[in-house]
């Protein structure tokens, strides 16, 4: 069932790995388990669930599992994003064949890429598969920018649409204005969901929906229902937790100790990431409840 | 009459000179009379009016011309950004004689300065004079950010709001995160009205008024409205003309031009701007055409 | 004396306030005879000189007070670098009048010029004076670069030089490949001279020549003896100095201080920048002590 | 035999390809016997060598053969810089038993790490071997620098030295200044040979060896005979030429064929790198015979 269009929450899921390093597939269905209710689908290996710094074979395992364990029920979009294109290539083909409904890249990283060589690096990935392909938008992270205009060049290329982490409303609207209603643009954080959405947005990847996907659920419903007033008060809510957790260290080894701290066995991430700090549970813990005060779970 | 909540459009207004490089205060009342009835107050001398490239004679007698010329009728903030602080507190003394109901002023510029020298330059400035003082966050032109927790210290001595020109919109929720409800937000471009206007943004300085009031003013109007859907169709053709007018040349000539094609004599920049060339003449009447198609003038 | 290129120690001369922030031209004296003996000319009004946020009125005394205090012993540069062409000519013009050897100009700063506004900026400064117009390269303080290619578009405008302060080795090199023996190539730092004079520099604009001009003209010495063995050691040292004072606050306040620990009046800077904490005092003294041991003074 | 500090010339060898992208083994002899008369080592599967987008098994595989080939002749530093921990240790491992010097690493890449990760990871690789380990500072492929108060902490977890492709000469001194005598700096350029030579610097890490390797040992023999007036005219035309190969496109694709006009099948780039367009042939050849022009090759 290729999708043409993304749709609704679909977490950046964070990847369950034990003590020794070794992914733990197990730990899983736990965090699926978890968030399952308050998600449209799952984006899997991305930033968070730290696809660039897994094996090939660990990568694929993920998508395994977790299609096995959602049955067809929700979306799942694979990052098959690498530095080299056969990697790439060979994890979008393993996507589609378990079933995937969409893959996303980031543009080859480490080196700065020429435009001729981010194009031909999208037009395998999607000559390889006949589900679609996105391009994912992470300047920090891969180095460079996929501008409007790159994007129109990879869209004639076939890619199907952008998840943007940008963090830029601007960026959003640029996209939309130079690429058309037939491009999907995917906003990368729960962050910005209100004022993209007002602008037209209607898939997020958001990574809080790992350790707190009621309340980026609550705020896609008043979204949905146009309840933009609401809308706001808990976007507020969102962005003082993160900006809050943020200080705490760095954001994805919190995300392992905030589910456990919901009750989930997220195990710990893959090296050269540490689990977080003790001495940071009791506070972390506060700003979680603050999160979900007055939010059904 | 002191304000301590700027309200509605207020465009960071261009200064007209000859082609002697004359300041040309006569050309202010058909600029003014052009714009008037589309905007609630003007920002004087800002980027736009070119005031950190003026003489501190010419800032003053730009500010005492359109003071006149609306007679009350508008919100006047006019803007003292210097690279020291005896200029901008001469010129926010001036302001307030000639009955300006708030200033504004980039941090010192050129030099990157410490936080010890920006709050001592703040507290300077307020002390200075009754009316509100704002802080304007541009870090392109000045070199360096207003980050929200300097805003707060910002807000300790006295400053009572910042005019946010960082076109970037998780800032601005950080912003009011950070500040709390006692200290004002005002957003510098028509660029992102829609999306902060749902944050709760209610003032904007939008360069765009200066030639094409109409079109501004119809969308804050369709925020007010709470009309998100006409808004965003409003938003969405601001900001593809915007980029199209941005490709044709540095931005703030092609406005006296845009002006000129609208039938308002702006007259000139300062150098060193020079005048847009001829050749794009053409393209720009057609983009300004394309932005009011619909719009009544 | 119009000269074609510069030769030797020629500090950025720091410009004395008293505390009242009015411009104390008869401390000039002091610190001009302090660093005399060390120095082949003085550059006045530039980045360390406060320039940039003086009045021009201002500036002009200063070039006047130095002027007549080397008696035309020294080479002078002044530095007329403005937000806006008209107070640059007009300084240039009045450099030349009271004898000045040559000026320097940052690009216009504060907005981001495109390149046919620098271009024509410089050209109205070459074709206003006779002496040579250098350009000064400090993308930090202007907002962008002088790449080679400009450069070389300045030099056919008539740009004699240009004094870089980029703190970038290679571009020196690239200047010299790009721009051919007959364009002067200034380095704008003590903390290159090494490296800089083995590619051929023989002009220098060092901020510690304000304060321990013996090391800085000790190394100029050892430089042109070609004994870079002993250089290399003076130039260790010197950098090793300038990071340890650099942690102690912003540089410019602590030339003032470390002048005053020196026996010489230099006054105050200009706000916003405020005099260096008396906290620092000691650890400055044993910096220049450490600075200046072994060094004959 | 472990180094404890790098000498000479150890070029950053490309690895070779064939069109199918499949690791071209075969083609590393040719590469190895025509520079070897003028290299004092080998840096393997670094930046150019293509390592960071190269599988585990390739990477190993390139590792033997060099060492193979250059029959302990040579030093031999192996580049395992890796996303991950685990992937850097196993081929820190590797290199040591197939009898490198010393092994290097980037910091993990893709994400910031934060000090504490990236202390760790370095502090596991130092551990898993017994031959020095070098970190390799390379911001713009790695997302952040080892600032030199970095590379003292890394120095207390036993790192050996560092490479550093800042292009920052400054930063040269800054390292030496912190990390003193007993911790090697080594210049990852041939662009700022002789500027850092002076400085101290012993060993180098150029790019352009692998297709011009005759010039580099020119002026590194310069260098060595203190012949800094000769040194300079060859820096400056290999400083010359750099610029004129980057203008042509991505460099690590030229250098490919570079190699082929130098005589040398060195196969392809593998993707997402494709082979630099036939059109820049001619044109690259005069370069490459400007280059070694009075040249013995």
């Amino acid at each position: 069932m290729p999708v043409t269009r993304l749709y609704g929450i679909i977490p950046p899921l964070i990847t369950p790995f034990d003590t020794k390093g070794n992914l733990s597939v197990d730990r899983l269905s736990g965090i699926v388990e978890f968030t399952k209710p308050y998600v449209h689908g799952y984006y899997l290996c991305g930033t968070y669930g730290l696809g660039p710094l897994m094996r090939t074979d660990q990568r694929k395992k993920v998508a395994e599992r977790v299609a096995e364990l959602v049955g067809g029920e929700k979306l799942i979009v694979v990052h098959v994003g690498s530095a080299d294109t056969e990697t790439a290539v060979e994890l979008a083909k393993h996507a589609q064949d378990i079933g995937a409904h969409a893959v996303a890249s980031v543009p080859p990283f480490y080196y700065h890429h020429s435009e001729t060589h981010i194009l031909n690096f999208f037009r395998e990935l999607v000559d390889s598969v006949s589900i679609p392909v996105y391009a994912y938008n992470n300047p920090p992270r891969v180095g460079y920018p996929i501008t409007p205009e790159l994007a129109l060049k990879l869209k004639e290329v076939g890619v199907a649409g952008i998840k943007d982490s940008s963090f830029d409303v601007q960026a959003f609207i640029d996209y939309k204005v130079t690429l058309g209603e037939d491009f999907d643009v995917v906003v990368g954080t729960e962050a910005l969901m209100l004022p993209t959405y007002v602008l037209g947005a209607r898939a997020f990847i958001p990574g809080m929906s790992n350790y707190a996907p009621e309340i980026v659920f609550k705020l896609f419903k008043a979204l949905e229902n146009r309840d933009f007033e609401n809308a706001a008060k808990i976007q507020y809510k969102i962005n003082k937790v993160r900006r809050q957790v943020q200080r705490l260290g760095p954001t994805i080894p919190l995300v392992y100790l905030a589910l456990k701290l919901r009750g989930v066995d997220a195990g710990f991430p893959r090296k050269p990431f540490l689990p977080a700090p003790h001495e940071v549970q009791e506070i972390l813990k506060s700003y979680i409840e603050e999160l979900l005060e007055g939010v059904e779970t």
